[in-house]
């Protein structure tokens, strides 16, 4: 079994010190007019299921909710549906969750983050644990784009330009995912082709509403795929096993 | 569409002002040999999207971690596998998604809960929201056991006598839940006799570890069913509807 | 002596790894027409000092204020003069409190509450602490309502019909502690009969101006006594002494 | 009546929003071989009661415990007994009750300090209170010390030198003091002669044990009788007074 | 002038609703054997300076202390001399800061950053000050690398490829920048030919010592010249000048 | 060298556990209209610079905002220009930073203050820090006024009397030392004639308006001159040397 949720304390007892536990993290988040608002969290769980079987792992329940949704990451945070966690209470949710988890005697601890935004105030969390981890604790934090090869890259953007990581929200990547993880939840026929024309080079508060299109969109989704989405997860996947043997197996 | 995770940020945009958004807590805790340690996230979750259906409601992806498990009406922190959080960060938690949908424009919002130790740290981010809140928006929070009727606590208590609500843990009421909610994940062929002696008048720290049965399990859970628990969904079901329009709808 | 707030450092200092440590907790609370603001806290004072006479024990100086009062357990915070913590500001007092006691050396803690609404947070600040206590240490939590049985409720109630616990507030079994302990702050000829007529079976917010009656009054007072007070007293009294020599004492 | 604490919400309803409300805070505190631990919240709630009698005022429950001690200023943390807040404690302590004064209407408060620690961090949190705080309402803060004449120093320090308020610790003013507010807590056969002799003119941590002396008296407590504490009673006394007339009463 | 810290308050005064307020914040963290551990701050204060000359605006007094150092863009938190602060501190102090500039009565704001790790934190900090802002404030945050364009990199990495800017530590870039604006804090000597072998696509904890180069080098710094860095200076505060003019003079 | 900020890390990390490290710690605050915001951070800078020349010092980068400025001590926060931190923000800051040199190994810490109102809080830190320091580890801090004897007093005051060292704000101590330490930043002819007539005896909220002159002056600075400035200099740095090494060097 792979789902934590699914098991009684007894069989996440006998295995707790011996496998690794994977902590799925997403947001609530808009997607454009076409992905689900749990886009990023369905991607996270979908990766964190697939690694659990691969190294026998174990999957947490998911921190459904992230950090601060930004412009030219995720569209912002005035659009109704993104459900954003301000900073320390991000930082305190995953701390303590981690903490638990370590007073359990887990040892091996895997972070699947899928939410660009979260990087930073995971990284916060694990860091202010880290400092008092039993010796031989271990915490990774992965996040599936930065296992992503150019190779890959250069099929997933065949016809259109990869914009980088940061732009591709509701995009080619993420419809592709979403295709594979929950293609039920996909709306194919609503995409339009939309995109932020000019990327901010700075900051500006209050948000300009127009900043960002009006679909929240960034990039374009066209050429999305199942295809290229068995591609993506296939890469990252090889990625996260590989780092999971390198990290907890030796 | 019930479920907010599955819809777009157009759908959950064209309702949010209209529609009841339901919000399910939980908890990641030790429900006995025989029941999952999501149990209270699938029983909050399960009562959700019932009450969503019958009040043309929102259900929001769950808060799927808790407050500290109690040894009295949990079994206390000690059992690996509850993942219990500090009561700062759920109270932060609460209060920052509350107020998310606040900024969105969300007047209607229902939390329900099946966790007994969540209440005073849930009803302590309401109300720090609520003094902020615009003019017309209404919280509610609901917790089933609060919604049975002394009848069909003499039904669901037909051979073992009813123990009050919060030794009601992993016994016969949650059991039924869990066999109407998420039959496959309930062992009954692992359900053992098994129930806290002496149930403490007092708290002490550090918490004995012999405080309750090493299984788990504070009361008898034989006599668990299907039918008891459809029983119990349909009154407290019928409860939450008649909050909800009470509340809401005039 | 048992008053800590009257010893000299000097006192204090060749007791305080012996002695038992009691805390009482109290609140400002409204408790009708007839009854002190203090009543909570003087209840905790009461049996904080018949404690000490029973076990040599060291009375602390009396936390003052407490946690939010609640409609359906104490009116709720609309009524002028009740004083409420937030729930961080609470467990960080008590925090700080146990622990500097623990720096001081001292090994037996009692905590004797007496508002209802304090416990979850009482629990939370003893259970951040004890974390990292040192070994031998031990923190006990005991609040009246819960050393009394079915008899001694039987004798109380014998008119008026038992509310259960979180509904006696302001009504027989404060009243008569009351007469007891600080009789010249009773107005008994200011007791009117009102008592709250339906319960609520869920919460709101904002919470409704008329969910209790006008007076504060949750349950009936008529049929309080010094008697009754004095048959309460003796019977948690003894609990407590009870529990004292069980947990510090072998 | 002067007392809340002894107050229905009936009568301080009745006066809350006319009326000036004392907040008296103190400590928790060694004062030396012959003076209690709560010599400082005793002088707090000795002047609001005074000065609550003069200008028809009421007395809050006191804050029990304050800020830390300091050496030259309390004789430090070291001294069992002596039970300290953190900081942030101590300011959302103040904090909370008087935004709930403020919600109940009142718009006249007067803290009580005789803390000398507890200054910055009352301070701090009044200043916090303050700005969101209804036009109208005024908060004043007032130590006793601050409100005493070169005159009646003069008087005071007949035999032995003044060595400045901070000093002043466990010494002739708050034995006065006590031997007016409190006379049976007083043991003059056990005052010492003994002063910190070499007043440092910084701070050093961790703290050294011998700073101070071992009785921790600061300065000197000889010539401290009743009729003293009489005298600086009538100074601040009639300084509170003026005070409250120049700031609520116009 | 352009320096706040060396203005009296009525110079501020007479500006302070007219002019742009920049706020440099640095960090204090390893550069390699040859650069200062004040880098970033050197470098902010720089830009500002430069900035304010341009647009007549006012220069804060910089934040000297920045986040945490990450492994793969500043050589992480191992390195002596590498002084950080946690999330909430620096989100903390950013808020006041910028709070107190709003209640002055500033309304233009320009934050000039150059510790990449400082970025998530300091727009934390700006999106909780910006809920309760005045109609009319705005708050730029602008962060030199994201101003410079293809065409220079081109020209600035043209004997060694361009890392990417989070690998551009102690780098050609900022060993131009100091070169150019605190030329002596530069040791050219000292700087050895060594970079990060194999940038790490995860995050671990605790950090291998191994990660990156023992000498903090991330990536390659020969080439840097102050030609270089005039080349960086320039595009850069164009662009910082253009942000301000389309931002705050319409 | 003595500044941190032009070192390398190498140069930093051989040092760092033989030497003192000095912390200045200052604010933003009005000092009337010939002195600097910076006055309190210029001078805290210079003294530090002094004492790391005497005592083989390493000199960090400055705390450059402080507390709260005070009516009676600084003027209050009404000044436009008077840019103050929240208690807990300072407290949060300061001990950061000396937890990150602690972790880097640093025995010998000296906080060099110039800013009364500051100085609560900075202990709070350093209390905080020193309950989990490693053996062998101090920190002093040392406030230059704390250091000036009554001889020296009296020659620096030898037209206008002492006013106390809380209301020598922006007067002759503070001229004379920025005579010293930054000359150019003082404007003379602009010094007026202007103190606080009526110091308060008690503290007010909503701080009013006229509580101090217009100017932001406490007290008289005619007759300040760097001559005076050298004898403070000479003094505070003598006694802050023999401090050092009392604490340090034995």
């Amino acid at each position: 079994m792979t789902q934590m949720k699914h098991m009684t304390w007894y069989e996440f007892n006998e295995r707790k010190d011996k496998d690794v536990v994977i902590l799925p993290v997403g947001s609530v988040e808009q997607h454009g007019p076409h992905l689900p608002l749990f886009t990023d969290t369905i991607i996270s769980e979908g990766f964190a299921e697939l690694l659990a079987q691969e190294v026998n792992g174990i999957v947490m329940p998911a921190i459904n909710y992230g950090y601060k949704s930004q412009p030219a990451s995720g569209g912002g945070p005035l659009f109704p549906g993104t459900i954003d966690l301000n900073g320390v209470t991000l930082i305190a949710l995953v701390q303590d969750i981690l903490e638990e988890l370590i007073r359990d005697g887990v040892k091996q601890i895997a972070v699947v983050n899928s939410h660009f935004e979260n990087q930073a105030f995971l990284l916060e969390a694990i860091d202010l644990v880290s400092r008092h981890m039993p010796e031989g604790t271990k915490i990774v934090m992965m996040s599936w784009w930065d296992l992503i090869t150019q190779e890959t890259i250069d099929k997933v953007f065949d016809e259109v330009p990869f914009p980088g990581w940061a732009l591709e929200h509701a995009a080619i990547t993420e419809t592709s995912l979403i295709l594979k993880f929950a293609p039920e939840t996909v709306h194919m026929d609503r995409l339009i082709e939309e995109k932020i024309e000019e990327v901010p080079t700075y900051q500006v508060y209050p948000i300009p509403k127009d900043l960002v299109p009006a679909s929240g969109l960034l990039s374009i989704g066209r050429t999305s795929s199942q295809e290229k989405g068995e591609l993506i997860i296939a890469e990252a996947l090889k990625g996260m096993v590989s780092i999971v043997n390198k990290e907890f197996k030796n």
